[in-house]
């Protein structure tokens, strides 16, 4: 197992720990009035040629979660502007551009949490749809509100055609999915349909078992899973996170990956007492590796501990890479952007003045990950191509690295 | 809180703890060749007058899983085969006899997990099958072979027409959804509908929040809820669980209810070392309520204490009842059915016999929730309707009961 760590400001740095419990985080120590965001434009493959555009979308992405803060919005309208901006590039397996299904058709699955109400809205396999996102916040929205008519519990997770009328219904245009679809997610899906095709002829004669394990070594294994997600924090400490993703290039039509699925996709939880963190994560890989071990939730959970950095990396070899529920793949690939939060102490000396500590993180098993950060101070946002050492095997190694931020500002 | 605990041929126990600490297990202790299934017939309400048709249902499902646990069948399949006998009776909300949703149709939810292999199968709002388990239960199957042409990683959760699809392609037969409906269900549609349109036109004039708390008490609160589910242990220790549901009456089309849902409908977990259970867990009840907390896989890992009753218990006063994720639900509805496993100590002195301690509970916060249960060495099943304690609150309050089964037999 390979591990990187590097602070925010692309310094090289021991432990996180240190910057934490040492008070060091002058790199990134700053005023702040609103709150910190955190995206990414997914863990897979991402080409030099194509840098460019995947961080000038996570950029764009930063500030329009920070236009939000900016404007007094919680952590939970952020996070959802922050997922708008990256369904809409063409780059990113996510809304527009998504991944085409075997069918050729796009179907997308986003969820979203908020860590203040700890509600969730997520939607599966829907068509005709520019932002999925929109929809599961919507229905986020909807829970909060309590009851439908006759005592009925509102859905938190709705798929397919149905997802879609309600959407329709509750004000959430349809678009076309021929304007979904882009030149490059076209092309692509020729190339992997005829890849599929010539595959197939290959195994023609060996059983059906050999032709499973054989084919295993083909270049889908660690190819372009680009969910995007993003993660955010405002002042006051809540946290909330999204993803969104076009699903697997070829899955099957109705394959729900982890972006729709609770606990796997995103999770935000604010803290519950002053001694705990409020923690939020995004996910991105290979969606049912992402289900069978809740990597969401668990690196939540696992962010509890007192050393950020030591922590994700045991969750992402314990709880990902060697997770019993995993045993049978020969490699497991994903990508986890994390951020908890806690008071500074230092700051609670003036009751108008609330301070907010940020440790931010990203780690994935997969060749790359597009991250892109910023808080409500910086003119503009940071990008970075995290990429695993060389030499080292996707789906068996890691690279993790992070950042430190102080949040601080006059809350009303 | 009101907890009620009985043992499990009806005399009251103070504690399932005692019974396992000093191996009195008398009342169960039995030389059984093959295994033990516990099902469930829903935690709602289950009326007097169709109770005899709720245990019948219950008796036979849990002869099913006997019967392919007598053939030799590992826990999964015997869990599979109790499932599609729940499914097939009219009297149970899963398969045959499915509420309807708003538009009138039926879309099933189910999922299966094998505790030996850790894998998942899912369907979710899916038509036209006849036994939506058997869907689940051919994707986990198919999981387990490894990928697919091109390294396509196989799908474990598919959803609507493509679950549909996919089911076909593989050989499960279609199934009108006019032979699905029964006339108990439709007419339950027509009241329902009746009921919501009055419930609206009543709240004509009152505002969006106010019309929503005001219906906070209507009937389908503790309505009938009865998706069902079993969970199983073979001689070997392997465990299995399985669910499924039609979900919630009048439901929006598309809606994904905790019976697909990971984590949240079943969980089943073989022991990793000698010194932690075996453990299966099938939910019942809201789905929604059952998603935001997790309810199978935390039950599950209540399971690992060491007082089974007290931890289930806990789980479901501290992480249902009680769980800050339904803080602003007035009523919690679910329930639980939950076994465990571990090697008996007594029985290791013969290399050919192989001895196992299984620990069965269920525990309901609905009104009632119909159970059975058996080993092989049983001539017939034991079923039982369990109820709150009088005076207390459905959805406030628990019920919680179980028993315990010694199974001794010969391994091949």
């Amino acid at each position: 197992m390979e591990s990187v760590m590097n602070c925010a400001d692309g310094q090289q740095a021991s432990s996180m720990a240190n910057l934490w419990s040492n008070k060091q985080e002058s790199s990134r120590t700053q005023k702040a009035k609103g709150g910190f965001v955190l995206v990414h434009a997914g863990a897979g493959y991402h080409s030099e040629s194509k840098a460019k555009e995947y961080k000038h979308v996570c950029k764009k992405a930063c500030q329009r979660a920070v236009d939000q803060l900016k404007a007094g919005a919680l952590a939970v309208e952020a996070v959802a502007a922050a997922l708008v901006e990256l369904e809409d590039s063409p780059f990113t397996n996510a809304g527009m551009g998504s991944n085409l299904n075997l069918s050729g058709e796009i179907e997308c699955d986003a969820s979203i949490m908020d860590g203040k109400s700890l509600h969730f809205g997520a939607v599966g396999a829907i068509s005709g749809i520019k932002n999925p996102v929109s929809v599961a916040n919507r229905l986020l929205k909807e829970g909060q509100k309590g009851k439908l008519s006759a005592g009925r519990i509102p859905p938190c997770f709705l798929v397919g055609r149905g997802a879609h009328d309600w959407a329709v219904c509750h004000g959430i245009p349809s678009c076309p999915s021929e304007k979904m679809a882009t030149k490059f997610s076209l092309s692509a899906y020729k190339r992997n349909k005829r890849k599929m095709e010539l595959a197939e002829r290959m195994d023609t004669g060996h059983s059906q078992t050999k032709k499973r394990r054989q084919s295993n070594e083909n270049e889908n294994g660690s190819g372009c899973l680009d969910t995007v997600g993003a993660v955010v924090v405002d002042l006051e400490g809540n946290v909330a996170a999204a993803v969104s993703s076009g699903g697997l290039a070829m899955k099957h039509p109705g394959r729900i990956g982890q972006a729709a699925h609770y606990g796997c996709g995103c999770w935000a939880e604010n803290a519950r007492n002053v001694n705990s963190y409020s923690t939020a994560v995004s996910t991105s890989g290979c969606g049912e590796h992402l289900i069978r071990t809740m990597l969401a939730r668990e690196c939540s959970a696992a962010m509890q501990s007192e050393d950020a950095h030591q922590a994700l990396l045991e969750a992402m070899q314990n709880k990902f890479i060697s997770s019993p529920f995993l045993a049978s793949e020969d490699r497991v690939l994903g990508g986890v952007i994390v951020l908890r939060c806690c008071t500074c102490l230092e700051a609670q000396s003036s009751q108008n003045i609330q301070g907010k500590l940020v440790e931010f993180l990203w780690s994935h098993t997969t060749e790359s990950m597009c991250v892109g950060y910023m808080s409500v101070q910086d003119s503009k946002a940071k990008t970075h191509i995290s990429r695993l050492p060389s030499g080292t095997v996707p789906g068996q190694s890691l690279a993790i690295e992070g950042g430190v931020c102080r949040l601080m500002g006059v809350t009303e």
